[in-house]
């Protein structure tokens, strides 16, 4: 009998779960027998599959709202067939072995080029595979959609850490000058850390006074007098570097205050910024890192990124199931105040191994901030809050030992 | 007329404002005008002082919700009068210009000696003062209660987002082995990271593996092993470090990885401790820093803990109006599921300048964890969440900007 096969991929975030279960839901609903693969594409390669079965619905909820990924992840990137056809032929071996007719991978950009890869290998291969792909990425660097689910939570998360982190911080102020830097994901774009300066708008002295994206190379000469005047105004300056900041020559901030080749990345952006900041203006200082903590944070999630991851989960099978491939769903922004969206596919060429840098028109002249439009943009996903059931004071997390189907194939190793 | 002044003192909680809001409103029960201090005891002698006056329940209760200290704090230990009688006489003319009979100190073990100062001093210029100490620290090291407000929802806080970030860690797990580092506060006691160990209770395999607290010397011989023993069990391990824990030779951890002398303190223990266990055993790693969010995080409160930190600003004040001086007020526990307590005092010497470390017999016999007597202790504190208002996505925060009253005294600068 046909199935549909899900997984999972990349680095998680605190609402891919929901997407997961509107997969399920809809499968259930539609009378597809549900396989998911652990480990993302890995797990197909070594037929690493699992058949959760029927749910019910107050199992399905914990699953949702628990982070990290309920199937497991990887990182690893389908080469085209011509790179490896022993590992496409491997792949179509085990989708034909458990009659996998539709595959919906749920990834990031790198993701969506598995899916246009298998799709082409589909193709070639004469196997009527339909694969789809599930936005997901706190990153928000995927093109074709408004946003990517796990990007407003990561947002509503890190603002709101933010704005209690410098509340913290004011309250010290007076005596003595002091910094605090946070530092968030995001290598390439600037997403994560520009969510931040919402909080300008509830609390303009509270900051962030600086934000400082990898799309804008570091200048001393921009950053340093508005700290000292930030310093001298206020007392106190806080700052939100994105991990991949780097200056005029390219080179990563946090390797800079290191010795030549000793380490590759030292500590991070925020502790190299601090110790530079605090040897130039003689202040104390305050780093957080919150790392996998920011995309993690179920407890805090978006109420709007939990609803679309999964709708489009549920989206996504009804888009299989009519035979759309080659697509990815993605949401359309339709009004705000309440967010208003609606469920469309792009072709997988679109956000395919593509980055969408934050955009130049949102960074102040400067380089060291983000200005109103785009914080008009992000409001509307991350209003609200969602009650979470807990038990014992946590997050009421649901941590299923999934049982692996029985193997059909020879066992696999990588060639 | 005679007054009673407030102040905070010390590095915030979550729920310090929840004390500062249940004197206010005992005040305005009893008829006693209310004034705060400014940055703690600094404020009083730069006579930098506020006078709320009336405010209705729904200012207070946001201002019962936000982080940090809605009247500013100070890290400022007040000398005994043999040390510094200018400053002593200093701070009784300015008391007395505000007729100041009953002064509220709201914070730390260093706190609670400015309290007992005041008092000798009141003492000895025959000042009718009555001087009462409200505890508050995430650290919870203060002796005589059984538990210091602040403690429980950084507790929480830490806990929660250390399950959050371990079941993403475990959703990657199976590939490649790797680590994550999660430093917490805590220069010379253990509870915030053991905190943590309450994860075990829900999630074994989640963690944390190794929970590594000031009160036990590092040692190579016990961590590295069992390390080794859990990556190799499941492919993945995370560790809760202490900032201040140190090797047997009572260097701080986070020097060791370092050039002599180059840097006092390099990325802290965390960092320190990852980046020897990756060179050891060719992991990868992943270093969480929460630094001030986990003394900040309202939006994650414990409900017993701002209950009890509102519950001690009112009994501070019944306190001082029987004229009880030179004390504490405190929590003994009388029962748990659900958690039970009275509201007692202290006398300041219980508390001032000592300190409570993390009891031996709740440590396990290799040191790198903790026991379930501790965790038993522990869970009735965490329990429930609270319904956090929000404003645009974010915590509605309330920022007064409280107007300062006309000075009395003379200006006043250190002497």
């Amino acid at each position: 009998m046909s199935t549909l096969l899900y997984a999972q991929s990349g680095g998680m975030t605190a609402v891919i779960n929901a997407s997961a279960v509107g997969v399920m839901r809809a499968c259930a609903a539609s009378g597809v027998p549900f396989l998911a693969a652990r480990h993302g594409i890995l797990g197909v390669l070594e037929e690493d599959l699992v058949a959760p079965g029927a749910l019910d619905a107050s199992v399905l909820a914990r699953i949702s709202r628990t982070p990290g990924g309920t199937f497991g992840s990887c990182r690893f990137d389908l080469p085209p067939f011509d790179e490896a056809p022993a590992l496409h032929e491997r792949l179509f071996a085990v989708l034909e072995a458990h009659e996998v007719r539709w595959l919906l991978y749920n990834g990031g950009n790198g993701s969506m080029d598995t899916v246009r890869q298998l799709h082409l290998s589909a193709q070639r291969l004469g196997y009527p595979l339909t694969v789809v792909g599930i936005p997901k990425t706190i990153d928000n660097d995927l093109l074709g959609t408004d946003f990517s689910p796990g990007y407003p939570s990561a947002a509503k998360y890190l603002a709101t850490s933010y704005l209690e982190a410098s509340l913290d911080l004011a309250s010290l102020y007076v005596r003595k000058p002091r910094l605090f830097v946070m530092e968030t994901m995001g290598r390439n774009v600037g997403w994560l850390a520009a969510s931040t300066s919402i909080v300008q708008r509830l609390a303009p002295d509270e900051g962030p006074h600086l934000v400082l994206l990898p799309e804008t190379p570091f200048r001393t000469e921009t950053v340093f007098p508005r700290v000292e005047e930030t310093l001298s105004r206020l007392g106190f300056c806080s700052l939100v570097v994105a991990e991949g900041v780097k200056d005029e020559a390219g080179r990563l901030l946090s390797m800079r205050g290191v010795e030549a080749g000793r380490y590759v990345q030292l500590g991070g952006a925020g502790l190299a910024l601090a110790q530079r900041l605090a040897q130039e203006f003689g202040v104390k200082y305050h780093v957080a890192v919150p790392d996998y903590l920011q995309r993690a944070a179920a407890h805090w999630a978006s109420p709007i990124d939990y609803e679309v991851a999964d709708r489009l989960g549920e989206f996504a099978v009804e888009t299989a199931l009519a035979g759309i491939s080659a697509a990815m769903v993605a949401v359309e922004r339709q009004g705000e105040a309440p967010y208003r969206y609606r469920c469309v596919t792009v072709p997988i060429d679109t956000p395919a191994n593509r980055e969408r840098g934050f955009p130049p028109q949102w960074i102040d002249a400067s380089g060291c901030g983000v200005n109103e439009d785009f914080q008009r943009w992000l409001a509307p996903l991350i209003e609200g809050t969602l009650p979470t059931p807990c038990r014992g004071g946590l997050p009421d997390v649901h941590l299923p030992a999934w049982e692996s189907l029985p193997k059909r194939c020879a066992p696999w190793s990588a060639p």
